[in-house]
């Protein structure tokens, strides 16, 4: 107040989900500063692809989700050192390396609104880099961190091939239930986010309670993520989403909004959804399945099943005191789901 | 001589280098066949791709040369646990996992005679099952091993990477020099070999001077044994050998054999064989360059190089003792440039 100059306090104006994640998020600006340069160091190589492909991923920015919640898991749990930026970098590539070969796997064509990498350098390029992004994730940790720590992200980098491999073998399977969707997501997205957390946690040598909590609250608002990832392709509205609607559908993957739409479907609907699969990326029967889509709440519900992950998510910090990592943490978790992109 | 009953001692017949590695290394035939029990209970998943693949490639056999390098080195150097196990099994795994990933990038459709698993199972399962193998290696080098092994597989897991990548320049420049090919193939051959015997080492206690023996070793018979597959890919007769003759070039990955015909090649030469590359498998024209690789001595070349390898590799050998393991480590570099396939 003494700032401003008025004399009675006013309610504050409610913050957009991105203001807010911002404010909570400046404490740690100068690690994430040092993590991006960490960034830049490992991808160095004499071999010329290796800087040329991960600059063109990694250099080209993101939201460096992963490697924040390193950081202020870390903060949360009292940690004072500097491995935590190393260990962010280690998060970062291991993220991007499944990014590189995802893109070769589904024969993408565009990443963070950008052409993607293995059509720029092509497939065998890109699986190549994958590999040395992967490899050199191992070489930092064990030179910044426990046999603990790399069991953890080594146990978690497995799961994460299953998650792909689980997803490869759902395409085109319209039967997919909601367990098994819902399995397949945790294994590629929310295992590698609750391990962030629980990496911050190892850190600041947090109590095995601790640790879990922070490991519940990254699988969660993972879980959360992902739905959003899901919902957003058949619903996102920014330009800065980079991918063009249902992208997901002509790829022939089958994500929540469809299997919740399947669920409500009656046989006409069920004929739309299933005319669209088989057309791929043709622009009416697309127009038709997301009417469907629509229609039966299922992109509502998707919503609602990722807000419910987030609820759950910000009460299993309640074993932290309040702080003001544990609000950062809190306003990542609303970000999650307020995002457009 | 008293288990014959002859009075005279006679010269023994010279062993084949078949006949004589299987029995310089029947000692260890118990050892390796738990690491063969170990690999397929390794590959087991939930996920129905991972065994299959993994079964197809990994439980179809191989040389396992890795493993082999593993657990004589460790008896050389004295180890008496069974952590030099679960070792060979993380070799053979990474070793498992470039090939996979290899296949997908070169589009092969053979590997060990048999129809390769991209051919198989398609490039996106090779992939993801490649990944897996990956971090599965570290998972069990996390729980089997210290930190310093774990540092010395990732910055080698890292260099394969390298120097497939180096490789992956390098395609179809017949301006290729033999500097640039040894450093291609230090780093996606020779560094892997010479870790799997400095992993025996460092199992055993070795000494600083002793583990950098048979890491030369282990180096020297990985360049001899990349020369000789590179040969082999001119002049392999055995039907073990399970490409076509002549595949390298076909693929234009330029090697040893066509580097040295180069530089002894007048202009005739040098427009047949680059007619060969441009024709990629056109069967007259690769019989013509077949020729003049021939005829200007190349193929004698790079097995004198690789020759000259495998001596240097026995002689680093000279600090140690003779003993059995001594003995099954010249035995195996032997038997590398005697093999037929």
């Amino acid at each position: 107040m003494s700032l401003t100059g008025h004399k009675k306090p006013r309610a504050p104006a409610r913050l957009s989900a991105r203001d807010a994640v911002k404010a909570a998020l400046a404490p740690y600006k100068s690690d994430l500063d040092k993590t991006e340069e960490a960034l830049r160091g490992y991808y160095q190589s004499d071999v010329a692809y290796v800087p040329l492909i991960s600059g063109h991923l990694i250099g080209g920015g993101g939201k460096r989700l992963r490697p924040l919640l390193v950081i202020v898991s870390s903060h949360l749990c009292g940690y004072r050192g500097e491995a935590h930026i190393d260990l962010s970098v280690v998060v970062e590539f291991i993220h991007a390396a499944t990014l590189l070969h995802d893109d070769v796997v589904d024969s993408s064509n565009l990443r963070r609104g950008s052409v993607s990498a293995n059509i720029k350098y092509g497939n065998q390029a890109s699986v190549l880099t994958g590999d040395f992004l992967f490899a050199q994730a191992f070489t930092i940790m064990s030179r910044a961190a426990d046999i603990g720590v790399v069991r953890l992200v080594s146990e978690v980098t497995r799961t994460l091939a299953e998650g792909e491999l689980l997803q490869l073998g759902s395409t085109w399977d319209l039967a997919t239930t909601e367990e098994r969707y819902l399995d397949t997501i945790y294994r590629k997205t929310a295992a590698l986010i609750a391990a962030c957390c629980r990496i911050g946690a190892r850190l600041g040598g947090a109590t095995a309670e601790r640790e879990a909590a922070l490991g519940e609250f990254g699988a969660k608002i993972g879980f959360a993520f992902q739905l959003m990832d899901d919902l957003l392709d058949y619903s996102a509205k920014d330009a800065g989403w980079g991918k063009p609607l249902g992208a997901d559908l002509a790829e022939g993957k089958v994500t929540l909004p469809v299997i919740l739409a399947l669920r409500q479907a009656d046989t006409a609907d069920r004929a739309v959804i299933e005319h669209a699969f088989a057309q791929g990326t043709e622009r009416v029967a697309l127009a038709e399945a997301l009417e469907v889509i629509n229609r039966r709440g299922a992109l509502e519900a998707t919503r609602a099943m990722a807000q419910k992950f987030v609820a759950e998510a910000k009460a299993a910090l309640d074993v932290f005191e309040p702080s003001a990592p544990r609000e950062a943490l809190r306003a990542l978790a609303d970000f999650v789901i307020e995002r457009e992109a």
